[in-house]
């Protein structure tokens, strides 16, 4: 035994770094090495920061005490209000939470509650890896391509009815619209899956990062049909483009006070409260206003414009795809490829995500990465490799009646536009 | 089985919130109902932050990229240059890892690292919370009043040969100056816990976030004799007035570049990477210069003045208390009137605590809240109730080679002041 001698929990032992985190060092090594690269890596929103909360930033520069472990009492508010007013869910201030980064919520959640965790796959790289950490058992409810990958409501109820146990405390963790695949359930199937988790006592983690960047302004949280088991989760890092500020919120019903008080426990003992300045800032985001509609009016425009351009470029390619409706994904599926891509020794996503990555210089993630099997033929792509404050601006010279076409995104989304085109002529020349 | 039945994580569950965080919270509710209170609850610097540090986060605000988990590459060199040139300890860029507090590195690596936990007690609120969240074995070390409250290298010695398992993976956290008590081992104990470590393989992790706050701005770290073995902790909240900005920093030797790795995994899936604004003013703080100097060279000035001068009253009134070398924290011990106290019925140190604060509105927090037998008479209080950017402008009139005396103390420090007065008033009426 010396001080060199690995001593790890066997939780984190083994673990790599985050899959979207590694990719971007990745590609920063071939960048190095002269290597043009067209990414779709990381998702980050590729817009600013509005200016007016940068502003409220460097006013409240000089704010240095330790805020309340929940957040800043009018924070807090400003957020219960935002769910009011953009989800008609009646939200109240005593019961949100601030926390540095959602992500950082979603381990305290999972690590105060006790019980099943089940995850809709494909599903975002990071929930099984933290409960993989805290030692809970995950659950894979599986989705099917023809289903738009997303949740069924039967799958759900024989999840629940396969165990002999029908009450054990579980949590369902939703996200809409989705990381990896840009889509999200319709609001009858929202209807069904609430009325599952009624009957089960599930409570639901509703992963709503991407509210607000659903393409037409219109995301239907699922907290309006199940408001007494639903916690909806939200931040400033997608539709607000400060995903470096690490700002993110939990919401939740009076009902799961309970839940609520442990995690402001375990948050005492380890983070202590978010960034005072953070905080203060974040109050002018989610209070809103014309600025902010403005900014997502026409950061939703341009998703919107690119998603579409994409999905019919790759519809009409042969990749299996289905339209986007919000966020700033895709999950291609090369089902149809499966031979020809067999015929150059490509059998998993990981290989052809890393075959891609070498021959085009298009960098994806594998769907392995999102709970999929390592033998289905899907990847992640974020189309967010663009600058979004020119973008912006340029989407406010075009008449909001005319639409933004092929000729605007090769302009002003070049690289996402010429990966796209890259892969596509890659495919057709297996 | 409802949504309202409680199923939490019994690692969690009967947690209540950090004591020194709770307290606050009361302080506000007695203030809210009229009482006058002398704050010396919560451990927050009683100063601004340096106005260039301030400067630096306004500058960047508009930064919003994730940065690296390990944290911004200027900030870690800054960081590692800062212990060369502070501690004389040979840290590198690379074994540098940011956090979003040095509270929640300790529990990322508390979960990663997988052993027993030695603490000394008296020690600070969380790490034992911390370690009964991961469910992990904290053995408590014995120190006493007459040894300063520090850790002597012999007990640690005895603690390693107590056990069959010499060879046991083990974490000492040492923290000093010390909270709770403001001072630390001397050099030569340093040494030899240094000695005691080196042979029995133990990690240390040194809580060195007051280090900055030695009084006489001598603060040494353990890491100059037990380089390969220990992390130091530090950060922005203690020197540098900015508790609420939520930045820490852990600095490892190579030799624990294992777990420092670990560390970042766990950061990956939790809190990403620290707030990205904050991460770039740090640079300006952690590089120092002429104005923090500046700034530090009074914040000690006036610490130091009003430590000694507590301290002197507290001896003069038969408080058992040694002189304290840093931080803002004395840990006075009413054993002399355990007779007196007995007669009023107070048995333990939350019963001294609870009637302190009503008889004389001084807020103290109990030593059993520091890992102390709840039978010993012994408080923990801050002495950080004041107008830092005040006091520190008066003290800037004050020639360096005059002391600051009573009366600018009783100027500038009045509740302070006022407040211990009516503690040692309360102890003579008993």
């Amino acid at each position: 035994m010396s001080i060199q001698n690995v001593s790890l929990n066997l939780n984190v032992r083994g673990l790599g770094k985050s899959a979207t985190l590694a990719i971007n060092e990745r590609v920063a090594e071939l960048q190095k090495a002269g290597r043009e690269i067209y990414s779709f890596g990381l998702g980050q929103s590729p817009f600013p920061v509005p200016q007016c909360v940068v502003n409220a930033l460097q006013k409240h520069a000089h704010e240095k005490d330790y805020l309340p472990v929940q957040g800043l009492p009018q924070l807090r508010e400003a957020v219960a209000e935002f769910h009011r007013r953009e989800d008609h869910v009646n939200i109240q201030q005593e019961n949100v939470m601030i926390g540095p980064g959602s992500k950082e919520l979603m381990f305290l959640l999972q690590l105060a509650f006790y019980g099943d965790i089940l995850i809709p796959a494909p599903c975002w790289v990071s929930y099984i890896p933290q409960a993989k950490i805290i030692g809970r058992k995950v659950t894979m409810i599986e989705t099917a391509y023809k289903n738009r990958w997303t949740l069924s409501p039967q799958a759900l109820e024989a999840q629940c009815l396969e165990e002999n146990d029908v009450d054990k405390p579980r949590l369902l963790i939703l996200n809409y619209p989705s990381n990896p695949y840009g889509d999200g359930n319709t609001v009858e199937e929202l209807m069904q899956i609430a009325e599952v988790a009624r009957k089960y006592n599930i409570i639901i983690l509703s992963d709503e990062i991407y509210g607000q960047t659903n393409h037409q302004g219109k995301h239907i949280s699922i907290a309006r049909y199940y408001p007494e088991g639903t916690i909806i989760s939200s931040g400033l890092s997608k539709w607000c483009g400060a995903g470096g500020w690490r700002l993110g919120t939990f919401s939740f019903p009076a009902s799961l006070r309970w839940l609520l008080d442990a995690l402001v426990v375990v948050a005492s003992e380890t983070y202590t409260s978010v960034s005072a300045p953070i905080q203060y800032a974040s109050v002018v985001a989610f209070r809103g206003g014309d600025e902010i509609n403005e900014y997502l009016l026409h950061s939703r425009r341009i998703l919107n414009a690119l998603g579409k351009w994409i999905v019919q470029q790759l519809q009409d390619a042969k990749v299996r795809i289905h339209p986007v409706e919000g966020a700033f994904y895709i999950f291609p599926d090369f089902e149809h490829y499966r031979q020809a891509l067999l015929e150059v020794n490509i059998k998993s996503s990981t290989e052809l995500c890393e075959r891609i990555l070498e021959d085009t210089g298009v960098a994806a993630l594998p769907g392995s990465s999102f709970g999929r099997s390592k033998h289905e033929l899907n990847l992640r792509m974020a189309y967010v490799n663009f600058d979004g404050e020119k973008a912006l601006l340029a989407s406010k010279k075009v008449p909001l009646d005319q639409p933004l076409d092929a000729e605007f995104l090769t302009q002003h989304c070049a690289l996402v536009v010429t990966g796209i085109n890259r892969l596509i002529d890659w495919l057709k020349q297996l």
